[in-house]
């Protein structure tokens, strides 16, 4: 049986449903010698913005201070929320201590003094599962 | 309660579970100006390699023509395989006609004439679940 494919408005809720309650998600950068890089990373949604920590040697962190092009993924394999992101490192000094409590309660980790957040913005946002839902996948601005 | 972390007997066995029964993966590569790509794709393991298919034009095989790296995940956020491939961009015809019956088989889907195959060899793979498995989830070789 086919599950008809959802209109935009039914992938806009289900992608913010997505971005509000799952904890992780895939993360893809590349170095500015064109080396990939995909790690898993928990994160926390303010409604316009994912925020991100990691250890500022990493591979991530680094690529994305030298160019700050992230593709980021939520959801599983067959019902995905794909986005490509500007990321903007912020120091943890420059964060709000509301905004520290949260990605802490959300992601259940607490970035130590050699970490990094990472605040990425959704540009594109594309929504599908299966194959019937690939044509219509470009979903309006969240 | 906190899952004992597994040793690397069980971590192989697991990891090649996955690789012989899971049918999709997130493929990340990176064009030659540094722009990151991450994609799902369905793939067939041999025993040795991935093989997966997709477009000619598709970002993933144009990164892929120009440098042959690819990072490659199988399973969920926390259930992670995680592995750095060389990737050998495979015309149709040099296929044999089995393997081309497994993939169509084992995905779902035949590719078409614009479309290539990927044929993808574990580098480095590494397998986690929770943050007591970080330390050692660099696998021997599979």
């Amino acid at each position: 049986m086919t599950v008809p494919a959802r209109g935009a408005a039914q992938r806009v809720a289900d992608t913010l449903h997505r971005l509000e309650h799952d904890v992780d998600a895939w993360v893809a950068t590349a170095s500015p010698q064109g080396e990939p890089c995909m790690v898993p990373l928990s994160f926390l949604w303010d409604g316009s913005t994912l925020l991100f920590s990691t250890l500022d040697s990493n591979p991530t962190a680094r690529n994305l201070a030298a160019n700050g092009q992230a593709r980021v993924a939520v959801g599983p394999t067959r019902d995905v929320v794909l986005m490509e992101c500007a990321v903007e490192t912020v120091p943890a000094a420059q964060l709000p201590p509301g905004v520290v409590e949260a990605f802490a309660d959300k992601t259940g980790f607490r970035p130590g003094p050699r970490y990094v957040y990472l605040r990425m913005t959704p540009l594109r946002v594309q929504a599908w599962r299966e194959v019937n839902e690939l044509a219509d996948r470009d979903l309006p601005p969240l």
